[in-house]
């Protein structure tokens, strides 16, 4: 596996830094996941099925549990001998906290040079924010994000998933690969850091170079383009179809497609501009030749006529969609007592090296004592403090 | 820099290919941008200022472009023989293009061995969507992403971002990182995937549990957390406040600091259930504290007393304050003519071998007769068809 030579040692809990953890673990790193005594709160959040969290299950397989109480000298001494032997240490915890625990960057320099030290956090490791607990409904909200989603009129509105986190997750994979790239080259460790905030703001790439360049703040539209009509959700006559016609030859498609191009013909709808100005006649006009078939029809003749559409799909939908499927986005996962866990697959497909399942998901401190075991005996007393 | 080795060939167009070698590049790999003679179309798109797309610049900063015709026998060869020079190949046609025209995996294989072809496409490279036209509108719809976003009781929401297209770039940059690791360990290149729906339905994570644990649907609460109150969004007398009391104890402090902890010795408040099912009545005695005073104080006084709060800010508040601008999340970009564009900064931390801008935002074809000129002469025919 691709990442089958590099040892984490992952002090994150519930989302960001686990998240990055997983994605690393998925693709072959051993990641050991050192936990409280009590074990990552997540373990006992979501719905419990077999035992086990399946919330905890789909963001911590492929990693090993160690406990270490850290608030020891033993727990602190054993987390000092794994850094020694990894490559990479990841952590969430606010910024300065690590070092509270012992764990200073001169000290972790002192016990393995080489170590990439991965930090995801809320606002960043300096300036003033830093000391503000976060979480991912304030980062949505304070990265501009929420304030341009939600309808024209209504207020600013969340996405349901933890964007933020996922989003800071992932750069913190991608900027831990990349500082192993540059550590072939530079022969050591250093600092990658990402942060809900910025990771998000980074997301904003469209809208704030238009912000940047005119000085306008962009406004809630819904569903609706706001540069081109027609665009959004219409209706069928058993759901809902997502059409997104993004230029004039699309809407030609689109409107030939559904029997509607002789309206293009009207001086009401022959340019964008003014389909624009009658986007709510023109969206009835649609929704009433499409409420006559089902979805199944309208996504077969308007991606046949190519352009863009797809049924909104509800997580039911979307689990038992054999695109989906072919795509092994759904995987089960084997635990020891025979049961199986399910949870979604890979995201990024290696032809030669690919991800994979390999363990199943860690019960608290499964691998505590083989990890520990294979650290062989106590060293004599180096005349370090924990 | 951490990726100053590698040389990228960039075919990608549009968003979701160029925010993948965005990336690279930022980290210092050399990405050549190959464009047709009338460019990628967002050269085209959003405001075009001091002569460049805004939206372009944010999106292609620290790549150099050569312009190519591949509908010639001689801009196929120029492409080969850059082939030959690369790391990696990114492009995001629809699947089977690339093989179409002319450079299918054998021929790549034949070409550069040790090549990472990375393919940004809708659905994946199999399947039966794989001809499919896609776009980020129709992934936020297949992904499930769209239906769980948006009003209790609504229609469902898009997110404005195209956050589909830039977490595929983001996946297929970490996956060719990770190739990149894997190669100097197998010797070979392979080829790297993302998808725009698979990207996004990894980021249902937490959902996509809870329903495979359940087979419950998850329904939309637009700002509302499904199972905990009071937290959301609160008026303040200049604006709005997003609260994140995810626990119990969370809930005791931000009723505390807000001056209303003594509700939760009444019957109506003194559970979270009883909360949830007296959440209208709850946030109305909240709302008619908070629009009291200003946002500045609630912020300061909550984040005081612990509890993740934030400023629902919208760009203009997001790209002027303090903590954002203190993260280098606000870059300008020196253009030859002396002339600056601003852009938002790097998203990924790296402490030793950090991220940079490096050149100005490539005019068409700048660099076209630099690197082929680099190439050297054309060789002898080598019987190859092109």
């Amino acid at each position: 596996m691709p990442l089958s030579d590099i040892r984490v040692v992952d002090l994150t809990r519930i989302l960001a830094g686990p998240f990055c953890t997983q994605l690393l673990a998925d693709m072959g790193a051993e990641v050991l996941k050192i936990e409280t005594p009590s074990g990552d709160p997540v373990r006992g959040q979501g719905i419990v099925k077999q035992g086990v969290s399946w919330y905890f299950a789909q963001f911590n397989r492929n990693k090993r549990s160690v406990v270490l109480d850290l608030y020891t000298d033993e727990g602190k001494k054993s987390l000092a001998r794994l850094i020694e032997t990894a490559d990479v240490l990841v952590e969430n915890y606010r910024p300065g906290v690590l070092a509270k625990m012992g764990f200073d960057q001169t000290r972790l320099d002192a016990l393995n040079p080489n170590l990439i030290v991965t930090s995801v956090n809320g606002y960043g490791s300096t300036g003033p924010y830093v000391d503000r607990p976060s979480f991912d409904f304030i980062a949505q909200a304070m990265s501009g994000f929420m304030s341009v989603n939600g309808p024209d009129g209504g207020d600013p509105m969340r996405a349901a998933p933890p964007m933020s986190d996922l989003i800071a997750g992932l750069y913190a994979a991608f900027g831990t690969v990349t500082a192993l790239h540059a550590r072939g080259r530079i022969g050591r460790g250093q600092r990658v850091e990402s942060s809900l905030t910025g990771g998000l703001i980074s997301m904003m790439g469209y809208l704030s170079a238009e912000y940047f360049a005119t000085g306008e703040v962009p406004k809630r539209s819904g569903n609706d383009h706001p540069i081109v009509a027609p665009y959004g959700l219409f209706h069928a006559s058993d759901g809902m179809v997502a059409v997104a016609p993004s230029n004039d030859a699309f809407v030609v498609r689109f409107l030939d497609c559904i029997g509607l191009g002789q309206l293009l013909e009207q001086t009401d709808y022959a340019t964008n501009e003014r389909r624009m100005r009658n986007r709510p006649a023109l969206n009835a006009a649609i929704n009433e030749v499409m409420e006559r078939k089902p979805v199944d029809h309208w996504i077969e003749a308007i991606n046949k006529a190519g352009c863009p559409c797809g049924r909104v799909m509800n997580l039911e939908e979307v689990f038992s969609d054999p695109q989906v499927l072919s795509q092994d986005l759904v995987l089960d996962v084997e635990q020891p007592d025979g049961s199986t866990i399910r949870m979604t697959g890979f995201p990024v497909k290696l032809s030669d090296t690919p991800a994979r399942l390999r363990h199943p998901v860690p019960a608290l401190g499964a691998d505590t004592e083989a990890v520990l075991a294979s650290l062989g005996p106590v060293p004599e007393d180096r005349g370090e403090t924990a």
